[in-house]
């Protein structure tokens, strides 16, 4: 296995309790979120649940779903609407990472065997299906076209997202922009959607919608940086998933991205080796890392993240101080210095 | 290649155009249905279009959503939302069909290479997502719950039906039963939809949005015994699609347990060999069309489906004579007795 190089800058750790406290505030409603996932994951074909339940459980955070539910909780909500959207919200979360898994061909997530490892592509696809059926059928017992219409474009816009970054994977001439837009479309939009969502729950103004949207796409951009910047950095162990996945599979993140336009010709050359021509040697991953760290790219990249934290941070100005908006706040930190 | 043996009874070739009767009393529904659908199916990233296009020029027929549009004529229905419905519908099959090649690692789709063939698995996983999304995007335009109801609840009983025939397939001990359950919720289930939303947007009282759920999901499970009937019997090009497929897949089809239930232990080896362990030989395609229509099984398998075209003929009787109720007759004709 490659060796594990460290951040340039130390990523700090005193953010991860953040996501801790945000769930804590809505402790009840994310209780109930995971009744409901539970629920509605169930199906007479047992593989389904079986399938579902591996993934669902070893999926940790719940971040997307807290994010619905602490939105809501920032725009006074007092109803409980808000729980099956937000289990939609993870639904369409979980379908993704089923197919993303089979079309990276991953035999790890975060560290244990993917579904696909375990039942095979065919069912990781079909329970894909399922599980984005059953996110529309919350939607619709909810019963808000708004929701309805945030949610479908959201899905939308994240198989463009992933059909994008097929594009992309092994094309070591991909552009910064190129790699912002895949991100945003792939992982921000359903950010912005479950931030959106709490705010049209609680039937509040436009505006706030928007704050809420431009919150949730900005710190999606800077969660997805982070991710991509963390599978050149981070203990295998402590990040819970296979450190190098992007670089062997191809994929043109920001920090390769980086560490190509500040190199030489050899470096170049190297990248498309190993990236365009996937012809990936012994050692190849432990020099990618050296190039990029040599480059600061990890560094830069994160600097990046900072920037949309920042836009993050600001958009929430328009709401008054609350333990919701300081959780919110958190998180976007937590988010950009988080080192599991 | 196989030798073709005819079906013990030919099946009568005149039907044929019932279809393009059916096809020709909503023509200017089916032309504005069409034009919908490439309009929908745009995206700013250009292998979305490519590859939907190509496998919905292939698509040949558009039964399913010609179902909605002559069921909404059936009701009287004046409007033109059920033109966005019935390319919902047609959006939601493609994206089953692209997820089912997938599942099937076919080469082959009517004939012509399919489009993971083409483009790939990982490509045909996401743009079968886009155009699900794309679908609900569609409905939610619409803006009627209890469409978008009746069409997310579809969907996921078309996931679990793929997953239950994830899990028969290469088990020659499946069911007449279990195989009825699959056919009917992986593709009796959207023809009842595709029916049903004809009732919906026409407003017609729930007894007339039942009969012709009644008869769109007895004409889905006749469409799929017949389907499973013609991949053992009709020559390779009338029928558009490789011979045989399912054979090879290890799918356990009607046509096949019916052979089995009524074969000695010779032939029950052979299954168990071809089928469940996939240990498939020169010659095996050839042996199975020989026991199968040793045993009668094609054309007692078209019996079955005939008691499902009586039924779906029956729960017509509700509505008054009209030109679309006659041809939706002629359909249920045209399905069993088709050899295309």
């Amino acid at each position: 296995m490659a060796t594990i190089i460290p951040l340039e800058q130390p990523l700090k750790r005193k953010n991860a309790p953040a996501l801790d406290a945000l769930t804590a505030l809505v402790a009840e409603d994310v209780a109930a979120v995971n009744q409901l996932i539970v629920q509605r994951m169930e199906s007479r074909v047992q593989m389904i649940p079986r399938l579902a339940g591996h993934i669902i459980a070893s999926g940790g955070k719940r971040l997307r779903p807290v994010l619905t539910l602490a939105s809501a909780l920032l725009c006074g909500y007092q109803g409980q609407r808000h729980r099956k959207l937000a289990a939609s919200v993870e639904f369409i979360h979980t379908a993704t990472l089923l197919h993303d898994d089979v079309v990276d061909a991953s035999d790890l997530r975060r560290g244990n065997p993917s579904a696909n490892a375990l039942f095979g592509n065919e069912a990781s696809v079909l329970v894909g299906d399922f599980l984005f059926s059953r996110a529309f059928e919350l939607m619709v017992e909810d019963g808000s076209i708004d929701v309805l219409r945030v949610l479908s474009h959201a899905s939308a816009v994240i198989s463009e997202g992933e059909v994008l970054q097929l594009i992309t994977t092994n094309d070591s001439a991909t552009s910064e922009q190129a790699y912002l837009e895949v991100v945003r479309a792939k992982t921000a939009e359903l950010f912005a959607a479950a931030c959106r969502i709490g705010a049209i729950v609680a039937g509040r103004p436009a505006s706030e919608e928007e704050a809420l949207r431009t919150f949730g796409l900005n710190l999606g951009i800077a969660f997805q940086i982070v991710d991509d910047v963390l599978d050149y950095s981070a203990e295998q162990a402590r990040l819970g998933k296979t450190v190098g996945d992007d670089f062997r599979e191809g994929k043109v993140t920001l920090p390769v991205i980086l560490a190509i336009h500040r190199g030489n010709e050899a470096e170049r050359a190297f990248w498309k080796r190993a990236l365009d021509e996937s012809d990936q040697r012994d050692g190849d991953f432990s020099h990618a890392q050296d190039i990029i760290h040599r480059h600061n790219a990890l560094r830069d990249a994160i600097d990046r993240a900072r920037h949309y934290g920042a836009i993050a941070r600001d958009s929430l100005g328009m709401f008054p101080d609350s333990p919701a908006k300081q959780a919110l706040l958190n998180i976007v930190d937590f988010t950009i210095e988080r080192e599991f």
